[in-house]
């Protein structure tokens, strides 16, 4: 057998050479959280940045048990190649999972993704030609972005207020958008603990919403990883659930673990099946053993009390944090007051820049999100955004007090 | 907490209205081979067309074990976001895989993916825009024709002979399409064991091809999944081991198992970094659990030996495949004789087309890959592939005998 190479090679090694990219490769942007990322792991530093979920409520012993014996009985089939579609069990325990949104769905309806980020892109990839119009929130998650430039869409922000998108200006932007002469293709909409704002659509725009996008012939997909984490224990119901042409994204990643990446699309059955084609020309198909995983976590284990539980510390983390900002910032600082999901969005006082803020931040020992990244058109400096799911209690209320020293002093200079 | 709501609902629900899809949205075409996957699946039928991996040679009980510790003692990483470059040490691990093709590389130079089909997707994304030209073997690899046709590039097949693309008449076709007005942007080539023909390209030949696509600007895509999988155990020097220009595909589904869906890309570090800001906006992260059980696998399992077993057992049937075509097919019929990887490709009489052939071989209960599957063009529909990976030499015998009927019964009408 081959063993490795290790005589000197006797021709020499060319080097690489200048490569003509595509259009689209000056679209690929880095990612702003990911670029805090790395500062967040240094020693002392409190991050205030990331979206990650807190792992410590799930019973790992029992999981790893699970892993080890769907590997070493049943290997050969979780350890092959999967269908494209994804796991028929698991997209019937998805449909489950939907059913508190009020949704009803069957398995042929669902395409499992390698993470709800996939199927984003997919869809994307799907309705979207260069230049087309994505209409999104202001502000509206930093990855949407991110696939939308990638894919060369043009992203319009519709404003929004303490119930979500504004109808008035959903149907303003549309006509305004049209009147340009531009093609509206897909209204992306994150309507529960909207990430960046904690902002959630209200139950009763939802329907108006939805029928300014069938009126003008806009699909709309609604994208909710956060919507089970409701601290109020009030089920909300899906945009999907009364309106079937809605392409709706689920995700594992908030209710279980995002390291396994599993996510789902659900959508009219001509979408679904052309999106299964080009995921197969992506991944083939998701991880075999992480839909195993995901679907055994499911149906075997109390995965709505482990979810629970750990809603309870994110519920009690934002209390912390609502506490702390307003007994630490000025007064002239204003923030939102989620009652779910891992995030709130500061408004800074007037004059006030989040990018500038950040580099301070650091030398305190605090990280967060400049509000830039949440917008596609450079706006948001004003803002910058606070997660409260995975430091402790403490730890947050420092860090706030860390921000509040930061925010003071630019005040004053 | 949410239950699932039982009630009915009160409001109508609404169905889907037509979608306005992208352009691209037509060029998302069914895989041919996913098409007879479920009829492999039926009762009695010998497949010879799947390219799945036999993993009936891997320790999965020591496999299991690995995967029960990863979550039991390091769950709060390995069920967490990970990084978008991938893990180090797993970077560091593939890095040792591809010394034996005589590479040299750093894990800096890295991108890990959810399966190197994702490599393919994305490195397309990055270099071609819609119809530029793509330089592909003759035949090539289905689920490269669905990536290029889904990012709408333009396939041009260049003519192989039994040492693979013929220098000549890649020069030729350069010059053929350049002569049209027409943009190359890469090379996408299997030099080892090319899925589906077999067919390795000579030593010789492979200064040539990287110094015809340096000297035409083109990227040079080298796609490595079989190279280890080498019967006659002589290292295969990959093209990117004499030239740092070659963007090399890598992939553990051959050398471990494809439900991990771990691959990975090598390319010039401009060209990387892009690729990873694509990869983010496609999966955030490869499955940081599959990622850490590869890692494991290739440091602490004797990777290389189990590999050996398989490659024994893949030699073994392609010996037997071989004799069985020679004992049974019409003398008319001819077919390659590969030194490893996993395919066979058979070239019919004069005037017999194989999808023709397809459903009869169905009724005869054996089922192939019509050659047309390795086209962009539509051509191929003299030849079919034939997979020795996975069924054992009595039915793939067997297989043979049913295919035999199936021609000989096409050459007598």
């Amino acid at each position: 057998m081959p063993t490795p190479a290790s005589a000197p090679q006797s021709s020499p090694v060319l080097h690489s050479r200048p490569v003509a990219y595509a259009v689209r490769a000056d679209f690929f942007r880095p990612s702003p959280v990911r670029a805090v990322f790395d500062i967040s792991m240094r020693e002392g530093m409190i991050s205030l940045a990331g979206g990650n979920p807190d792992l410590g409520v799930l019973p790992l012993d029992e999981l790893g048990a699970v892993a080890g014996r769907l590997i070493a009985e049943h290997g050969l089939e979780v350890l092959q190649y999967g269908t494209g579609a994804g796991l028929e069990p698991l997209r019937e325990a998805v449909c489950e999972v939907m059913s508190t949104a009020g949704i009803r769905a069957v398995p042929g309806d669902i395409l499992i993704t390698s993470g709800s980020q996939m199927g984003l892109e997919l869809v994307t990839s799907l309705l979207c030609d260069p230049g087309d119009v994505v209409l999104v929130e202001a502000p509206t998650y930093v990855g949407a972005i991110g696939t939308f430039q990638g894919l060369e869409a043009d992203i319009v922000h519709v404003a929004c207020d303490d119930d979500g998108l504004i109808p008035a200006e959903l149907e303003r932007t549309i006509a305004e958008v049209r009147a340009q002469g531009r093609t509206i293709k897909l209204l992306y909409t994150i309507p529960n603990f909207n990430n960046p704002s904690g902002i959630t659509l209200h139950p009763d725009r939802r329907p108006v919403v939805a029928e300014l996008c069938r009126n003008a012939g806009i699909a709309l997909v609604e994208d909710d990883p956060y919507g089970l984490l409701d601290f109020w224990d009030t089920p909300l119901q899906a945009i999907r659930s009364f309106d079937e042409s809605v392409i709706y994204l689920g995700s594992m990643s908030k209710i279980f673990s995002p390291g396994i990446r599993i996510g789902w699309v659900l959508a009219p059955r001509d979408v679904r099946d052309r999106l299964q084609l080009a995921a197969e020309a992506t991944t083939i198909c998701p991880s075999v053993l992480s839909q195993h995983l995901a679907n055994i976590y499911l149906r075997e284990f109390d995965w709505r009390g482990y979810m629970n539980r750990a809603i309870d510390r994110y519920h009690e983390r934002a209390q912390r944090l609502d506490a702390a900002l307003a007994a630490h910032l000025p007064e002239s600082v204003r923030w939102t007051r989620p009652h779910g999901g891992f995030f709130v969005w500061l408004t800074l006082p007037e004059g006030l820049s989040a990018e500038a803020l950040l580099p301070r931040g650091i030398e305190e020992g605090v990280v967060f999100v400049p509000g830039t990244a949440f917008f596609g058109d450079g706006s948001g400096d004003g803002n910058l955004r606070l997660s409260f799911s995975l430091e402790s209690p403490d730890r947050i209320e420092e860090g706030v007090r860390r921000l509040a020293r930061v925010v003071t002093a630019a005040l004053e200079i």
